[in-house]
């Protein structure tokens, strides 16, 4: 699994500072979360294929957050897409879409497929074999989710060195990847365990941003690997925080603590500030696994 | 008068090159005609001042003239502007921005004042003592206007050593102005001509994009000291121009030609093309004084 950060920054779009988008590698999949003004520009300048992208995670309908999305969609049209294209946000981002395609008699030679979110718990929006999509929800101004994504356990491995020991003939190597005993010629039965190992350890990203503080998600990013927490503000504006719905760099730090994640990333700085730096000497006095995000950066998970 | 180029490349933002958009200085206003996605980041880096936008031109509704609008009027916003904007464009500009703003629930604190256009007829859209804006209806695949600026004639000059010479009170001065005869002492009438000298040359800059090869505007074009045209393809894509409804750059110099104009810019270039060198020289076989645009470079007129 990789992020790569296309833009951390909130409000306007600046010449050194892009709004927010991101790129999550997982399972072969490239997710789009997010796509503020630039993100088109932001994917070329992060050689991100435009092609393999088929699933946009938009949290809510702030401008820095999805104003990218029309010339976006417009782009893969221009490129020459045939892939559906499927697109995750909250109720009315299909109309918002629809409207401007319409007015510029631009419509897609290939097909988008809206799923409107507008549920205030969390659900499951994908899934499949591989891996699997849930909403977050958010407390902030408007309707707002983030997004757990998790790597669903694959099938066992072949313990090569047990199956030759017992000479386990090769049309029993599915049954055992898949975790069942195996009858032997004798009668015998041999457990699964001495024959297989278990599958790799499954990962999980979790993204939240844009929200006020609170405590309540804990519960959902329990144990995830990775969260990229918002943090708007440093404690000194924390009435700022409170008042537009953010979080402060400390607050998120203590979401992260609480839920016990492995790695906290930062990001959805304020541009109020001349150094994002400050941001990490806050949360890591809360939370010592701490990194900053930044344009352009990516993460292994 | 001066033009700065923003943007003027055709369809999909990249890293070195911009979608449409250009500003305008003529009689202390700053008028921002198209907004191509990113206008905003090109409006900081040429230094532009946010404040002084007080109208918009939108050509047509294509993504790349107008995708970067929503984010320009919410950066207002938080830049606690206060003063109208007055937006010109074809009708259902107002439908789609009042669509967004209120998905985000982020409407402005100033007031906008769309001025929604729909005649297929050049038509006065601004007028004030000092300058004069028409429609240039256009012939593309959607609706779509240039705009032909249009400096008036202010008043008459003083002619000082005159009014010295023959001892003219101030109270005339004002009447001098305005092209009044005086009557002087003696009963006898001095002849304007005699006090005053000829207001400085108005000036004119017409700005088409997009358009098919159209010579009907060669009337409406005559004599502009500035004609900024679109090029979108060279001679051997003419086939694309005509399919597209765009312009080659010989076609846009047989425009020029017609209308007699006194300075051609091409602009408006295919992404397709590795240098933009060679639509210069294809335009200046058929007009002599053209000029290529690019992102940040400006024009005095």
């Amino acid at each position: 699994m990789k992020l790569h950060i296309l833009g951390c920054y909130s409000a306007t779009p600046r010449a050194l500072t892009n709004p927010t988008s991101q790129v999550l590698e997982i399972r072969n999949h490239l997710f789009l979360i997010d796509c503020g003004e630039g993100t088109q520009v932001q994917l070329r300048k992060n050689k991100i294929k435009f092609s393999r992208i088929e699933h946009i995670f938009i949290s809510h309908l702030h401008g820095d957050h999805f104003f990218g999305l029309p010339g976006l969609i417009s782009t893969f049209k221009l490129l020459g897409r045939e892939k559906d294209l499927h697109i995750y946000g909250p109720e009315g981002i299909q109309q918002a879409i629809t409207l401007l395609l319409k007015l510029g008699n631009s419509w897609t030679n290939y097909k988008l497929v809206f799923h409107e979110l507008t549920s205030k718990k969390s659900e499951i929006i994908f899934e499949n074999t591989k891996l699997r999509v849930k909403t977050i929800p958010l407390d902030h101004r408007i309707y707002t989710n983030g997004f757990l994504f998790s790597e669903l356990p694959g099938e066992r491995k072949l313990n090569v060195l047990a199956t030759a020991k017992y000479k386990i003939d090769k049309a029993y190597y599915q049954s055992i990847k898949q975790g069942k005993d195996i009858k032997m010629d004798d009668g015998s039965v041999m457990a699964n365990s001495e024959l297989s190992l278990d599958p790799p350890k499954t990962k999980q990203y979790a993204y939240c941003s844009d929200t006020a503080f609170n405590m309540e998600l804990a519960p959902l990013l329990k144990g995830v690997d990775l969260l990229y927490h918002e943090a708007t503000f440093l404690e000194t504006e924390v009435h700022l925080a409170k008042k537009t719905k953010h979080s402060t760099a400390r607050q998120a730090a203590t979401v992260a603590k609480e839920a016990k994640v492995n790695r906290l990333i930062l990001g959805h700085f304020s541009t109020r500030y001349k150094s994002i730096v400050p941001f990490r000497e806050e949360a890591i006095e809360v939370f010592k696994n701490v990194e900053l995000a930044d344009d352009g950066k990516s993460f292994e998970i």
